[in-house]
């Protein structure tokens, strides 16, 4: 691994450690508000998964010799401001969070991933979503909105915004910090990835989703 | 096991379960007001023990053929009172609730356990606070208050407060409720269990751990 590759895996770390340890303190504090005591386990039991992806990924920047914590300090702002902005209003728009915005982080994860080493993209499949509490998830949305035309709308229109959100998150990131270009452009196969691809690929995987939930997205 | 013993094994273990759910959603939520990084993430990993606490008396709930939702319900309203009536102002104080109330619960589970069965002894050890846990825990709260008067007396008063709060719940619910007093005065030896000297029992050792942070109780 040269210096450089190294300095980019470790920004990229730092940004997947930040981003797990946010999601398991919100989701976790959300889990308070949920209308059963079966849900709030639930989203627990989401949440603790997203502390044990924060551990993973430390112990992988403590094997790049890499401090979590200092990897971590220039991503905390534009984490932060990402969650101010998508305060969900109640229990119902916390789900949709967790099942929206996990998702893309994943995918988002993934085809950086592919650009760098393979101990990475590993890793980066180990900090995924278990599929079983992405399909618990899923079914309990389902359940919530099946029937409610009222809640179905307000929640499709959440998940837009959530989306647009991240996307422009993202976008910032991408500007104020080089490794995100860095990493598109040292993609081994022959096409760089280009950020409008990367956002059409991200979008298209989120519409999916939104339509598995019977939404439009 | 009779059934009654049975019944106050699932109420003690749906008291033991809301109380941990709780714990974990207050503690998780309070880590985002830490003051570095690192606090958080020590936060969150007490506040991840407590969540595999609940999924540990769940499963004792499963094996008793008890619906861990069920058995939780009745102390929801008290255990919520409880931490509103204590809500931390800021992260210290949110560090010293977690010393003050873990530690202290996990006594009078202990005490309660004794009465029972050998199957509960054996699961009332395994939800403790690692050792290690809580050995962090007593370091980072001896650290901050290392040299500060001002903060060790804000927190010396918090942690009597705490401790006020926890035993008027306990004896709230040692009225309303029947199994703690029946769990008291089935205790195998020849001597029941008296509340006075449960409360005894209890605040000598929480002087005890005040005592090890430098402060009086």
């Amino acid at each position: 691994m040269t210096p450089e590759q190294r300095r980019l895996l470790i920004e990229l770390c730092g940004m997947m450690a930040y981003a797990e340890l946010s999601a398991f303190e919100r989701m976790s504090s959300d889990a308070r508000f949920s209308p059963t005591l079966h849900d709030r386990a639930t989203l627990g039991r989401l949440a603790v998964a997203e502390f044990a992806h924060f551990e993973t990924v430390s112990d992988y920047l403590a094997q790049l010799g890499a401090d979590v914590e200092v990897a971590m300090v220039p991503f905390q702002a534009s984490v932060d401001a990402f969650h101010d902005r998508t305060r969900p209003a109640d229990w119902y728009e916390s789900l949709m969070k967790a099942y929206v915005i996990d998702a893309m982080s994943g995918d988002l994860f993934a085809v950086l991933g592919q650009s760098v080493d393979s101990a990475l993209q590993d890793l980066i499949g180990r900090v995924q979503v278990p599929p079983e509490l992405a399909g618990l998830l899923q079914g309990r949305l389902r359940e919530v909105l099946a029937g409610d035309a009222r809640l179905s709308s307000r929640l499709a229109l959440w998940g837009r915004r959530l989306v647009g959100e991240a996307l422009t998150q993202g976008q910032r990131l991408g500007r104020e910090r080089s490794f995100l270009g860095a990493l598109m452009s040292s993609a081994p196969e022959a096409e760089p990835l280009e950020p409008d691809k990367l956002r059409a690929h991200l979008t298209r995987a989120h519409s999916r989703r939104m339509n598995e939930l019977g939404l439009t997205a």
